[in-house]
């Protein structure tokens, strides 16, 4: 089968093998954004050459800008809930080819303005819980949107979302605070980020916290090159410490999920904080949605049986 | 005399009566990132036809990019201290005028990332303090970056700054969150601006609580000519209730400073929080720059005394 995470800004297309064996790998900055409403062209291409007729999507391509918007599955969420959520995709011009979607998360659904959602997110959970004992784990994936999920039992309980990527990103690109970042280092100023992470301790709030990169700028308290590493410590700092996942989490073990540029702070705040990280790869996604898809496989079955 | 508010982004210049009355005001998007080095041919032509001999500078005219850098005056600063650290601008090419600039404030000099710093401001809550009492007041100061100031009989006792204004810009026109306000009402929605308040005092912090701006409007609990007001509410709740400025207001009063725009949410806020806000008018500057002008002159004839 091919497993494709397929989000606003980029397509992965994973081949698989039979017992979920990752085979191939490819990767386009083909967003659902890029596609136009061309999305059967846009998977033809990626996926030429790969003979195998099961074709799973996964995220953003699901949603209302994508290729068909699949109704989100409500928390708590077992992996049967969500392969029963899977829709099929109409592809006449992919012959030989039988396209699938899995659906998003809500949780909170009809309060008032705290509901939440997810896409994509689910079946990265999902291959972790494929690691996982049946205890309660507590998973954060960081992103433009970092999402920080209570799993157990192969059930997503319930989650929360932060916009701590996003507003990295816009102060770095669009505020007063990114004009004094006239050098940026590759990698976390470990030194910096413990700033970053103090600071977020002391009372006042993230709003009053910010300013504090201007003055630590202006007043040579931060060299230039240092400051990203200080907004970051304090941005990533101020989601934990706020609880934006719902709890606090000191003494703790998380789950983190994601990329190796964003593992690297979140690790080194979650470890200043006395919580302790345990790493997994974005990889996570091709089981998950080899777990997805065995299991609609089942569903399948049993649906024919009762028929027949 | 003549007092110019001399900022990032805009100047206003006000013609003054003996007295500190206002006589005349003119206004320019003549912001010092604007001027490029001829600060004295802007100047010069914003002035023209008014005849006053002294001219007051306030503002980012007074930093680094500006057309003197005037080092900051140390809190806790009373008018005298900073009538002291004015500074004559060396201006040639105006002639049959003298130039001054007011210095700005510096808060917790020394302290490692906890510094503040403002231009402008000061001569504004010097104008104010004009009209209030000798006991301690709590003043506010909305605006790109809010100024929370601590004043008592006649002096700036500390300050402290917000970034609120900046955010709730780039939230608007750079994030996903801006995406969905496709439609912007010119005033407050009063039912949208509370839901923000609400959702504040929840658990979860700020970077898990600006989401709820995107569910909101994805799932059709706020319409999009709401969004922006609920975000307003959001943000300012998170700046009041997050103790940007210090301490706990409520109970308390506080006296706001700033253009209408921007006094009515925080007054809104205020209000639903259990402040009393007390509502001033940026007038306030031309006040405080007639009343350091009138110390400055203080200052110069004791000194030419204590010379004779």
């Amino acid at each position: 089968m091919i497993a494709v995470d397929w989000g606003s800004s980029s397509l992965r297309a994973f081949r698989l093998a039979a017992d979920g064996k990752i085979l191939e790998r490819r990767q386009a900055a083909l967003g659902i954004l890029k596609c136009g409403s061309g999305f059967d062209a846009v998977l033809s291409r990626q996926i030429e050459g790969w003979d195998d007729r099961l074709v799973v999507l996964v995220g953003m391509i699901g949603s209302r800008q994508g290729w068909l918007e699949v109704p989100y599955v409500e928390c708590p969420a077992t992996i049967s809930n969500v392969a029963a959520g899977m829709r099929k995709v109409d592809a006449p011009t992919l012959p030989g080819r039988i396209v699938w979607i899995v659906p998003g998360l809500l949780d909170g659904a009809g309060t008032r303005n705290s509901a939440e959602v997810l896409r994509g997110e689910e079946t990265q959970l999902f291959g972790l819980m494929g690691r996982l004992d049946a205890q309660r784990h507590v998973v954060c994936l960081p992103g433009t949107h970092s999402k920080w999920a209570m799993v157990k039992d192969g059930c997503v309980e319930s989650f929360t979302t932060a916009m701590t990527g996003e507003l990295f990103e816009l102060l770095c690109k669009h505020s007063l605070l990114g004009r004094l970042m006239t050098e940026r280092g590759d990698t976390i100023d470990p030194s910096a980020c413990e700033q970053g992470i103090v600071r977020a301790r002391e009372p006042g709030g993230l709003l009053h916290h910010l300013f504090s990169v201007r003055t630590s700028g202006l007043l040579g308290t931060l060299e230039p090159r240092q400051l990203a590493s200080y907004l970051s410590g304090l941005l990533i700092a101020h989601e934990v410490l706020d609880s934006a996942c719902g709890e606090d989490l000191r003494g703790q073990l998380v789950h983190l999920v994601g990329s190796p540029a964003l593992l690297e702070p979140y690790s080194f705040v979650l470890r200043k904080l006395g919580i302790t990280p345990e790493l997994h790869d974005e990889a996570l996604l091709a089981a998950g949605a080899h777990q997805l898809t065995m299991q609609l496989g089942r569903l399948q079955t049993s649906a024919e049986a009762r028929q027949s």
